[in-house]
């Protein structure tokens, strides 16, 4: 098959990434083909600076630019109102919604037996830690996603903050009916979380 | 919102490519944070240098690393047989079947008079002049997409070329049923090319 060796590294490294199969990857690196070399130059340097321009907050571990992120350093948000994500990028839609005053700690991942990775393999004992350390009253909203290991890794949160902070609240994030749904496409086990979680109105 | 600014300028470059929205694009920078830095940093060099390692074909304009490209400089292939594509990566297809012995030419492009894309913006005029350089009895493919802008690109070509080249045969792409399709989610369209179409068995 006849495909340039230059188009062809690229598409290799397109694949790379998820959602991007190998037949994506060719059509955009042929796409890019005709993008101007300005861009293209600034593209690949957006690509080999990305993990040098950023660091992990030393507090929560969300992607930042310095040691400690703007969330960590804003004193007017609640260090005693903790959300824990599994990946950075699930703090996006929290900040989008403006809703929440409280920090964050990011997981980078959850326990998944299957994939070899405990609880030391993701900043768990981190977030023990901090909440041991913050001391006192605090509330700490496990924002893991409803998957089987989200669910596991859940429960560990819970039951490693109860022996070492017994005095810090473990919630999870409400589940049921999305915003904007309809009941008659939500499966058993979501329309079984909103009755179980129904409020007075 | 909070995204470290090196996450959103590669989401932005991202966004760029074709099918990747906003979304998808600050995912795709997300992931990448989790990519080994040596790696990055050679998908960065294949984004850069992409336009540098490579060349248009001189006789076909072909996407090539060479003056020439390695169709054009096969000698087992029929120079009397050209099919016209609009892209490069077009050619791949029909280089993946095996079927086509023959070689190619690129026009980067249809004629599009809403985009002010004239014959004059893509490489037809080179065709004409080429298939007046071979002479003799050629036959010209047109495989244009069987779009409007395809279409009307492919009537130019037959009417250009029998202007310049009267002996050169100019014939269009087989249409009908694609192959593994249901007749049953067949448009009229293509029921209506397939049944002109029709061959004796």
């Amino acid at each position: 098959m006849y495909i340039p060796k230059a188009v062809e590294e690229l598409s290799m490294y397109l694949n790379k990434l998820p959602g991007i199969g190998p037949k994506t990857a060719q059509r955009l690196a042929y796409y890019m083909l005709y993008m101007p070399q300005n861009e293209l130059e600034s593209f690949g340097q957006a690509i080999s600076t990305l993990k040098k321009k950023t660091s992990l907050c030393s507090i929560c571990h969300n992607v930042t630019e310095s040691s400690v992120c703007r969330v960590c350093t804003d004193e007017s948000r609640d260090e005693r109102l903790i959300l824990v994500v599994e990946q950075a990028i699930e703090i996006v839609p929290f900040e989008k919604s403006g809703t929440f005053k409280g920090r964050y700690h990011v997981l980078h991942g959850v326990i998944n037996p299957l994939e070899n990775i405990g609880p030391e393999e993701i900043f768990l004992e981190d977030l023990v830690s901090r909440v041991a350390a913050i001391g006192g009253e605090t509330e700490v909203i496990v924002a893991t996603n409803p998957t089987m290991e989200g669910e596991a890794t859940a429960m560990y949160i819970a039951k490693r903050l109860k022996e070492d902070s017994p005095s810090a609240k473990v919630t999870r994030l409400g589940m049921g009916i999305p915003s904007g749904a309809h009941l008659e496409y939500a499966d058993e086990i979501t329309l079984g979380h909103a009755l179980s979680g129904r409020r007075g109105l």
